[in-house]
This record gives structure tokens, sequence and C-alpha cells, in this order.
């Protein structure tokens, strides 16, 4: 049986290092930011934007209303967005079809479902989330604790959003996943070392 | 430091076994049903009376409310049902005091909080709950799916509002708890085997 290993995270939980630690430990592949590079290779489109767009649910650009009526109109925005959502499924099946892998975010618990993947969701509590943010030290100019904690609930609202309205499930509710693990306080590089126990 | 490990767990998850098998593997105390045999010998209750008021919220028994006023009055009710808590919860210290143990249930997560128990939710989908009740096999007459889907969502229910009034926590909110485990389709020993290794 394949060994599909995908991570769920809130922003700042360090589920992006515990998804790499994991794929050194089993020594396979390991997909995060590689899924929006083939993306960019397969369309026209920059990795900017591919990011952007599938970080957040999608919107219609031209809602159209007359008297109390409303009209579903063709939208190009909206089609532009459901089509990368289609070339990254397409991406992540493939990549999993290929071999053993991590898969980073991107819906892949919900994609890969039929190959029984261990399905991780990372959560910290906030004032975790703030200071891991802070080590990464990417802020310039430098945020406030309020200003972070103000971008962490976005990018997550952002996710569940995303998420939901591809899945139809909800992110982050527990009974999506096999287990989930709170890393406020604890050694990522541990708790990996023990994760990787519960995959077959 | 001291090996506290507290469970809290949905009905018919496997959380009790769970529990069970990690205090053997850590040859450490096991606290579950001998919380309420201990309490019954201090006090002058029966363990079915203090095992049924210890699985949900406390309750008025004589809400007084004249026109649109509402009284307060002494409840002796309300009282013993506090008391009962009391005493579980010096109960509780003494043995995580005594020794090395693992609690389950009966807020220990909450109660134990400064000796940085390991909080494990195990959870698991409903027709897991109802497969693993029916193992347990102790229904007479035996209930239909729909009987024992009603049962299992009472009990979770005041576990969850006992949960709630005494801590003021939400039960089964992840953030609580260390890591979440669901037991869908797995067994309960392996899992145990694993999650001992989070324990330092």
């Amino acid at each position: 049986m394949k060994r599909i290993i995908t991570i769920s995270r809130e922003f700042g939980s360090g589920g992006r290092e515990l998804g790499r630690r994991i794929s050194e430990l089993l020594q396979i592949a390991y997909y995060d930011k590689e899924i929006v590079e083939e993306m960019a290779k397969r369309t026209s489109l920059s990795e900017e934007y591919i990011s952007q767009v599938t970080q957040q649910r999608p919107v219609m650009s031209f809602p159209i209303s007359i008297g109390k009526s409303f009209y579903l109109m063709p939208d190009p925005l909206m089609e532009q967005h459901q089509s990368i959502y289609r070339e990254q499924h397409q991406i992540i099946r493939e990549m999993a079809d290929k071999s053993d892998c991590v898969i980073v975010g991107r819906c892949g618990d919900y994609i890969l479902q039929d190959l029984h993947p261990l399905r991780i969701f990372v959560y910290a509590d906030m004032e975790s989330k703030i200071a891991r943010c802070r080590e990464r030290g990417k802020e310039d100019p430098p945020l406030s604790d309020k200003e972070l904690r103000q971008q962490i609930k976005k990018v997550e609202k952002g996710r569940a959003k995303y998420y939901e309205f591809y899945t139809g499930q909800s992110w982050g509710d527990k009974l999506n996943y096999d287990v989930c693990i709170n890393t406020s306080g604890k050694s990522i590089k541990e708790l990996a070392e023990v994760l990787v126990k519960l995959v077959k």
C-alpha cells in the first residue's frame, strides 16, 4: 500500500516543517510549493497568482442582479479559479500515483481520500503561532502582535473557505483527520519522530 | 517530571481501552472507575448516583421566577452536585500527587493543568462508535442503530455540558488537548504504542 501523508495546518503552526521532517524520516517525496511550480509550468500563470488563488475561496467578478432576480452569467474569473483547482487536483493525483509522498495543504486529504492517506491536522495556540511567525522573520517592516494575529486569522479564514468550497467539508473539523497535533511549546522534530510511526 | 496522561473521549471511541493500554505500556497507575469507587467510600452516596451526577451538568431543582425577576435561592441539589465535583477534584489531585498515572475523563486535563499532563482527546466517526458499542454487547434488550446513535449523542452532550460547566472550556475543542486521535478503523493497541512515545 502507498504511504501518503497529507498535512493540513494552521498558519504558523509548523505544519510545513512537520511535513518536511516526516518526508525526510520516511525518505519519501515532499510536495508543497512544488505543486505551485508545476502548475505555473503547465499554465501561463505566475506562481504568485496561483498561490493567491489557491489560498481563498473563488469570488465572482460581477454578480448581476436585476430587480429582485439574480442571473448566473458566465464568469471568466470564477471559471479561471475553478480551472486552476482542477489543474491542481490533477497534479496532486499524478504526484501521489508516482510515489509515496507527503502533501502539504491544497485539499490533499480530500483529493486523495481513495488512497487512504494518513491525514494530519497541525495546530497551535495563537501565542505560539505568532512566535513561530516571528522566528521565520520575514516581515519587513516588522509587524506588531496585533497585526500578526490579524494576518494569521486572515490566512486561516482563506484556507478554510477554499477547503470548504471545494470539499464541502469543514476545515479543521477533527473528523476529517486521523490525528490532530498541537505544536504549542513542542519540538516539531520530536513530534515528527512519533507521527511517522502511525504510517503503515 | 511526573508522567500524567489525561484521556477525554467520545462515547464508544475506545478511549478507555486506549488509556488502559497506555498505562500498561508505561507501567503506571490507571484511574477511571476507581475515582467513583473512592468517592463512594468517602461519601454516603452510591457509585451509581455519583456516576450519574458526574456525567452531566448540574441542574437546579427549583428555579424560581416571580414576575420578570429571578431569585437565586439556596438549592440543595445543586450544592450536592458541586460538592461531588469538589470531592472528585480532590481525589484526582491526590491520585496525581501520589504517582504517575493515566486519568480517564472527569475534567482531569483541566484539574491537573499545572502538572502539564499529556492531554489526549479520543474520537471516532459515528459508525465506528456504534460498532464499538455493539462489540461491548452490554445492551439488553439489543438497541437499533438509531437508538444507539441517540444514546451516544446523549452521553456526549452530558459530558460536554459537565465539562463546560466546571472548566469554562469547550469539550472536544482541539486547543484544549495536545493530541486528538481518530480511532475509526484503527487498532487501539497500535495507537497506544505510538502515543506513549509522546510521553516524556
